[in-house]
């Protein structure tokens, strides 16, 4: 894997909200799996594109395959987390999206997220399909892999 | 308003799951409302019927007009709230849910939840509709205004 | 109840995510209740505050004793809420907050959280407790029925 | 990795709430995480121990060092995850547990969070501490890599 450049980590960040904390007074395990998507949206919104979005006349849409995190250091009520978001894979029909979570100096976390794209069929259901030119051609750029 | 009689009380209970605690060490008070609607959705399923299903050729859905709640004591970690269910109010369009938490002896909680009936229409918009006569059939013994 | 002059409402924003919506394809109503609380934690900390802090050596939290919220318009995925929070009543021993969710001109909902000062005893349960100077000093100003 | 005997299998179920859904009409992601935590805890529950207790006058927490889920399969409004839980290894200081999510004879996910035995110290950290002898007792039968 190659080191993402400058213009390939998009940063965005997020405040621990209270209903994201738990009994052990730190932010609970599953808001950084809620983070990592927002900041996924959050890049996705500043090139124009949507994890939900009409494109060629179709409906498509971004099922996750796999999810995970690993957790270094802990956060708490009304911490502001910093988010680096790359891709480290761009595929085919599927994308691998990588998040470090940072707050100053401290090292909290870092996880992925891969999704696999689909088009929303007529009854409702999902079929996996190509990513569109259009999101390629706004994704390549920030892509570590290529 | 009418005391229920015991034949028109639905009783339902439900775990503080660890993700619904916060930094103060008790249940979130969002967490009383996912618990009313989760209890809402056991009494439908009690009677054969859903949130979200198609009557006589027709999605049907209950989107909120209003919802509240009134915390007395405060529930933790594990505890099993005990949920009471009654229908406060059967309209021709609309439907109001009382909820009543206890633990053990302890009273925690009451609140409400009133929901109008829409169809969902072919573009995703929603119209409001007469309840359809299969809810009616079903909810108007569980109902203490008639 | 006398409407509030421009400097006495507070201005924050919060975008519906993905995980704020459900099957209906619109913001679960939950997430008012959510974005509710954090509006409350952004005008306090716009003001220095926190709603868990401490005050003269004294561990002071708020928990809900009500909170209740009217939807008059459904929210859908990455649309904006503006939330202008007002303080409506500021008691002795407790606050009234008041919120109005809109998107551009659309009026989406409106909602109220009631929460009890409480100080933190040394064995973790909480005490009913007289508002402290500092909250006082800082909210009045923001409070329409003074 | 030695497959669990039937007696080192935990079963449990979670139904999907219309909370847990998102606006692609499935069960989101995140709930997955928040089930296996729920199905973690009823584990410890069964066999007398509890995620947030103490042991020999010290609180023990369990705070997340990874968590991970491949999702295979989509799971919708009100149907019941059946969810069977092992530990697929019992360390000195960490346990790591395994979840497989079916639905009848479909295969939805499976996952796993490895969790690290802290003790509170009193001003709030937390240290890493040896697992407690009460628990590998209570959790070795169940663990599939001894």
């Amino acid at each position: 894997m190659t080191a993402p450049s400058p213009s390939q980590i998009f940063r965005t960040t997020r405040r621990v909200e209270f209903s994201d904390t738990d009994a052990a007074g730190i932010a609970h395990f599953t808001a950084f799996f809620r983070s990592m998507e927002q900041a996924e949206h959050d890049l996705l919104r500043s090139v124009g594109l949507s994890v939900f979005m009409q494109v060629d006349g179709q409906e498509i849409t971004w099922p996750r395959v796999s999810s995970k995190c690993d957790f270094r250091s802990m956060a708490k009520f009304e911490e502001v987390l910093e988010i680096a978001v790359t891709i480290s894979r761009l595929g085919e029909k599927s994308i691998t999206w990588s998040f470090h979570f940072t707050i100053g100096p401290r090292d909290i976390a870092s996880g992925e997220i891969t999704a696999v794209c689909c088009r929303v069929n007529p009854d409702g259901t999902l079929s996996s399909t190509p990513i569109p030119h259009l999101f390629l051609t706004k994704l390549q750029p920030l892509t570590t892999n290529h």
